[in-house]
């Protein structure tokens, strides 16, 4: 692999694939992407799982190296590329962006994912109700929190690396429909951000291997989705 | 409270809070702790939901503050204790470190831990099963990573926060009693670990709520914990 060459593995409808698509438009930085279909479990090939041995998606491979783990490569990409930061300067609001960030990514990714679910139960009823049972309490504790934080953005008035976790984990609440009432401060950042040139970039709507049928909800408040009357 | 004070709210077997007690013990930065009960449940209280919405431990409180999640704690303390680093200064053995983490923190541990086994099903034979599989994946990629990153510790020979979140994990393996042989470089830090005195502090067999059952295994290498013959 050419080592100027910045490449993403990555998949439209991964939440952490979308981090890192977010970042990098966020910070303007080039890159080619190397499709791999989770759903037809390319993830598992072998030659996949030597990049990353626990066959997830993203794998990032810069400055002639491959890194695997989204916050990491986020974090990376952070430090190696100043411009247009994706943490607030001040240490405590910086813890705050990264609890937003550890909620999402070692509570409510993991724990509601298909892949997770499925291996829970066999039964599709069970698995939409383990799902929904850590996107409620998963939700509820953001919510609580950014409720706190937040003001035009999860942290303060700023773009953080928060919304850039946020965004795709909202997008795949279209599968609950849950009631945006209870989850106000998330949804109007959700609406926030679907404003933004990058972040409507990086959505897993735009996307050119998101299927047609998925395309519109780009341009739908999230909570339209599944009940657009 | 005082806000010159320093508190971790903690378990002795919570592999998150683990982390944080060997990141306050490394640094030196004195700290008084409250036990929350995870086998009585106490982290269910109305109470403690107030400080963490998503009922786990570690909270720490700090410079008037309190702040949840283990990384984004100890990242704080990083930032703003900078004093005996936790990190490397080299950013791609951070990013090696940060991937070292996130495979522990954001799959091993919300995969394999009881709440999750016993989410999963209500038969022991099957939760022992579960959890054996998230940690046979997650041990395997670990140790595939960390055979390449590491000198005398995870990654390199300086003591990081790679190595403050592998012990707990390594501790819990004694559930399974896996054959270390398939996984040579982890069991060897391990050992190398409990040599440093913070770390043997930190330790939920050193800690004043670990049952009189468990605290002998501070002493042995964790693969003669079951099988002392």
């Amino acid at each position: 692999m050419d080592a100027n060459k910045v490449v993403l593995y990555d998949f439209f409808d991964s939440n952490s694939a979308w981090r890192v698509r977010n970042v990098l438009y966020w910070k303007s930085i080039p890159f080619d992407t190397v499709s791999v279909n989770l759903m037809k479990g390319e993830q598992k090939s072998e030659e996949f799982g030597k990049l990353n041995p626990i066959n997830t998606v993203p794998v990032l491979f810069i400055d002639g190296h491959y890194i695997t783990q989204s916050v990491a490569i986020c974090e990376y990409l952070e430090e190696t590329r100043p411009e247009h930061p994706i943490f607030p300067t001040n240490s405590l609001d910086r813890a705050r962006v990264r609890q937003i960030v550890e909620i999402i990514n070692s509570y409510m990714v993991p724990l509601q994912n298909p892949a997770t679910a499925q291996r829970a139960s066999k039964e599709v009823s069970e698995q939409t109700a383990w799902s929904l049972e850590f996107f409620q309490k998963g939700f509820t504790a953001l919510e609580h929190l950014i409720s706190k934080t937040s003001g035009k953005y999860c942290v303060g008035d700023i773009v953080t690396f928060a919304d850039m976790c946020l965004i795709g984990l909202v997008w795949r609440t279209k599968r609950f429909n849950p009631d945006p009432v209870n989850f106000p401060s998330i949804f109007r950042i959700y609406d926030e951000l679907l404003k933004l040139p990058t972040f409507r970039l990086a959505h897993a709507a735009s996307h050119r291997d998101c299927p047609p049928g998925l395309k519109d909800t780009l341009h739908l408040p999230i909570h339209f989705h599944d009940n657009p009357g």
